[in-house]
């Protein structure tokens, strides 16, 4: 059966300061009503049922996930007691699902991109979780067709075809490399090439296969998570799961399992995507006006091209003869900001942190 | 004796939205602890006591204007029901005084500039009052010397210098003309040449030169401001004072009086003196340091030049790789603009207006 696992760790600082510690960007609703994350569950929805869905977050951030997502048990959520990369959270939740159901697929998906239509996305899900059936062992990721030469993304090398099935199905192929954030240059020419996909960094694959990896290659984790996994329903839990995550060395899943992998397959998917890695990122989702201005929240532009104002629908945020500014105004915090500056917001929370402003964290 | 009227019924959107119709430049502390009328009455303490004190202002401001002056007893504010200009309010004032001491010297000043030192400022009064004494009749004007090629002040153009007395006073000069704000190379001309002197847009003068100016030349005002004096301390005054100042015509003091003075005069002034006329004016007088920038308030400025932010001291606002920027923060509103467009600034407020946005006026 298909199980989801979304991933809500993150402690993203490029949104600051909307973003904050306590509240990362999974948990703002940056574009519309929903938080991302709750649409994130919005989108899973009709994929599996509540009880089959889990949230891996921080036990930082575990309350207010919760709170946005009301309709879920308590024990939908996994609250890591602290940080080690992608490999024990995921881990974590494939040894919990598998000890239930050990037969189960999952997707393992991030809390914090936008999708659409939602559809579509589930159409992916539903044949990448067959192709799965077909080929257990596999590894089955989501690529998504570049309309643009990104550098912010990562990218998926496709290698050939698969045989095609129904003919209503996306296309699927054999992943030959998975490609980090290119410079310009290079990712025109992957644009040119035609067989490069950015990478949603969406995975479908059995709970046993990652199970089986670990327990192979990573025997001292395996062997605390099923320490931990034991502990479900006990008194001992939380204080099992403290002592014995925190024991486990930090490691991404790229070299934990998915480098054991027997096959790694790349499925064309039907659906846009982008994981608004920024600002810019979000402008261009939320879309601009004839000046090329984005504006979210109360304000007057006057002889502006090319900004981005985010603020809020009381607070007035005045702009006036500016070009490709960034402008994003919070109740105790306002940044403004050279737009192609953007990176720059980080050594920002940075020196948040060195000042101990933690106010502003 | 010596009477100050400090008029404060200004009504400036330039520092919007620092600014607002209920608390114009006047009730701010732009720079400092202390607003500009606030600052101002420090500076004419010393020179006349509290009784000898009139402020001018509007009847919407009024109550803000006691509650930031509650040294002042009620009857030194008077406030106008209706505005009309500069001619009615320093007559209003100027017949008030002189119904209570027909030989009173009156300096009427301005109540949102800044100068500075004090005992400087207090210094050119007595002069220019004893001067006043030695010529009735006569307005003494102040002159500050020019220090750049200023295009936001008017000047006064020095004529034959009067015959010096004690070498320790300040010169004074036969006023040849008042002249407007001059282009940049007029500007420049006027600094080279050296014989023309900002006008600070203080006046010294005997109530009743003004008086009996208005009498001749103004008679339906004379008349009128007379009623009105009638009536104070009487149960009517305020319903008099509303009526009366209602009919008076709008006329300024230069053409009700200053055109038919028998002589001006113009004293060369030891004290720095700004009119405060826009931010760029405030980050002039409140100093940049090396990069440039002038910040009132909580800031971190990355990689920013020649900026100007003012906010408090709660609120952070972080500017990022901006140029020739004016931040404003208030807890409402927010302008972000080029520093080199801030006279666009009232166009936010017509705009504002237009819309009918009165929480943000």
């Amino acid at each position: 059966m298909l199980h989801a696992v979304i991933m809500a760790g993150g402690s993203g600082t490029r949104f600051w300061p909307q973003s904050r510690v306590s509240r990362p960007k999974q948990l703002l609703n940056l574009l519309g009503d929903r938080t991302m994350i709750q649409a994130t569950v919005d989108r899973v929805s009709g994929l599996v049922p509540p009880e089959r869905l889990l949230i891996a977050t921080t036990s930082q951030l575990a309350a207010a996930v919760a709170e946005q997502l009301p309709q879920l048990r308590p024990e939908a959520i996994i609250a890591e007691p602290c940080p080690r990369d992608t490999a024990p959270c995921i881990g974590l939740a494939a040894t919990l699902v598998a000890q239930q159901d050990p037969d189960a697929t999952l997707i393992v998906l991030p809390s914090d991109h936008v999708i659409a239509p939602a559809e579509e996305f589930r159409r992916a899900v539903r044949f990448a979780a067959a192709l799965v059936e077909e080929r257990p062992g596999a590894i089955v990721t989501f690529g998504v067709r570049p309309t643009y030469p990104a550098e912010s993304f990562g990218y998926i090398e496709r290698g050939p075809q698969l045989p095609p099935g129904n003919p209503a199905d996306p296309l699927a192929y054999r992943t030959l490399r998975f490609r980090e954030k290119p410079d310009a240059a290079t990712a025109k020419q992957y644009l040119e090439q035609g067989n490069f996909l950015w990478n949603a960094g969406i995975f479908i694959w059995k709970a046993a296969t990652i199970c089986q990896a670990l327990a192979e290659h990573q025997p001292a984790m395996h062997a605390r998570l099923r320490t931990i996994a034991a502990a479900v329903g006990s008194p001992q839990y939380a204080e099992v799961l403290a002592r014995e995550f925190a024991a486990i060395e930090r490691i991404s899943i790229d070299f934990a399992v998915m480098e054991h992998a027997r096959e790694v397959i790349v499925v064309d998917v039907p659906f846009q995507w982008d994981d608004v890695g920024s600002w810019q990122a979000l402008a261009r989702l939320a879309g601009s006006d004839s000046q090329g201005n984005t504006i979210i929240g109360r304000n007057i532009a006057i002889d502006c091209q090319g900004i981005v104002v985010h603020g809020d629908s009381d607070h007035l945020v005045v702009t006036l003869g500016l070009r490709d500014c960034l402008v994003v105004h919070t109740p105790d915090a306002t940044l403004v900001a050279n737009k192609h500056d953007e990176e720059s917001v980080r050594q920002v929370v940075k020196l948040l942190r060195e000042r101990d402003w933690q106010q502003y964290l």
